[in-house]
């Protein structure tokens, strides 16, 4: 039986979505919480392949995954016992919905795409509440001209100015389906969907945009940047503290 | 000078708002904070009065508290100095506003009332990023009955049934203004409003309101609970984890 979940969690404290020797990751601690609902002798270890990595510090709304069992168990009682066996682990990480699907699922190879938010503070004053989730950038930032500038990268082209030099992707050519800015409260949100995204393209471009908002940049410098494929023409690389993956979908 | 401040914080990790022997509170830190401003000589203590005492656990968005500094500094200074100083002590505490005002403001005694915000998380799967932020209620919750309920409570009430054996209010008398219950997502939100609240009054309201919202009490029960003025016939004390003071007018 193979079962598709959807995961929550909380990045501050774990080293990003795939298992490290160094510490915890949240495949680790599915992993371990899956392994513990099977008969010792017939397993030791349970594979849980995401949907996409996350970097350390990087949270999540809705991460999907997809593990095999070979009992077959009802949904809401398999979600209930990965549950109690992360609590135990003392995990920041939480099943929110489990689905049996059939053995051709995969939740990497078969997500259409992939949706992002982005949250930034933008007041003077640092956050008690929303410390390690948002990015808290002091200075006013200038959403119209964000917004405008934003506009250019929608669509498709080589990123690769928006690339983190890890980047294992064969090819700097993606489809930026979606990017909305928006004031909410004290916070901006950025919102972004594609198919895939390259290694820290979500984080490059609002590091990017920011030096839009602040003024250090012009809307148009964008399109430049865009077009000149060098990682070190944009702007720094965004927190992670600000990211969530909040949606995949099939 | 006398200066009302209004601060954000998380009381997960801190003892309240009041200054205690054994451990840390949003009182002393902002004491501290502020003493650092003021030669050495001239003072040993800074004391900052606050509208209201939280206990531990519970948050604030906007207490509000006055001191008074015999130097004159500019609003938006003070509050990066202070700001500066609460991060030195890696307080989860921040000031978001710093108003000059007269010497006869007083945070406590001037307010005219008081808003909290009660947050429960009402679905099965705990919370990986909101934990000590809500209450988390795994069985579904009617809101309709808990808004029935609730509107006996609104008005000039005997709240002893509400009230704290601690309570050192002289008398249970009070006026509840507002009770509003609502869905946000997956969330439940609780707005109160009152000139003054009894000790633990809105966790205990809340406490009591969800049995109703659980089945295990019926709406006109609450105007029973309210009669019988016995702190032992209403329902469980809200955990702090849910509650955060969030206004107080003047």
């Amino acid at each position: 039986m193979r079962y598709k979940i959807t995961i929550e969690y909380d990045g501050t404290n774990i080293l990003g979505w795939q298992r490290q020797l160094d510490g915890p990751s949240v495949q680790e601690y599915l992993e371990n919480a899956v392994l513990s609902l099977v008969p010792h002798s017939s397993s030791s270890r349970i594979e849980v392949q995401g949907a996409g990595r996350t970097d350390a510090g990087v949270h999540a709304l809705a991460q999907v995954a997809h593990f095999d069992l070979e009992r077959e168990i009802e949904d809401w009682k398999l979600r209930d016992a990965i549950n109690f066996h992360l609590r135990d682990q003392n995990a920041p990480v939480v099943v929110t919905l489990v689905e049996a699907v059939s053995s051709d699922f995969n939740a990497r190879f078969s997500a259409k795409g992939r949706g992002y938010i982005y949250r930034i503070l933008n007041r003077r004053a640092p956050s008690a509440l929303e410390k390690n989730r948002v990015w808290w950038v002091p200075v006013e930032l200038n959403i119209t001209k964000m917004q405008e500038a934003a506009k250019h990268l929608l669509g498709y082209h080589d990123f690769s100015s928006f690339r983190a030099a890890a980047c294992q992707a064969k090819s700097p050519l993606k489809t930026l389906d979606k990017i909305e800015i928006y004031q909410q409260g004290e916070e901006i949100i950025f919102e972004v969907e594609a198919k895939s995204f390259l290694h820290h393209q979500v984080r490059n471009i609002v590091g990017t945009l920011k030096l839009v908002g602040d003024g250090h940049l012009q809307p148009s410098d964008i399109k430049k940047i865009l077009e000149a494929k060098d990682r070190k023409v944009a702007g720094p690389t965004a927190p992670a503290s600000g990211l969530y993956l909040s949606k995949v979908w099939y």
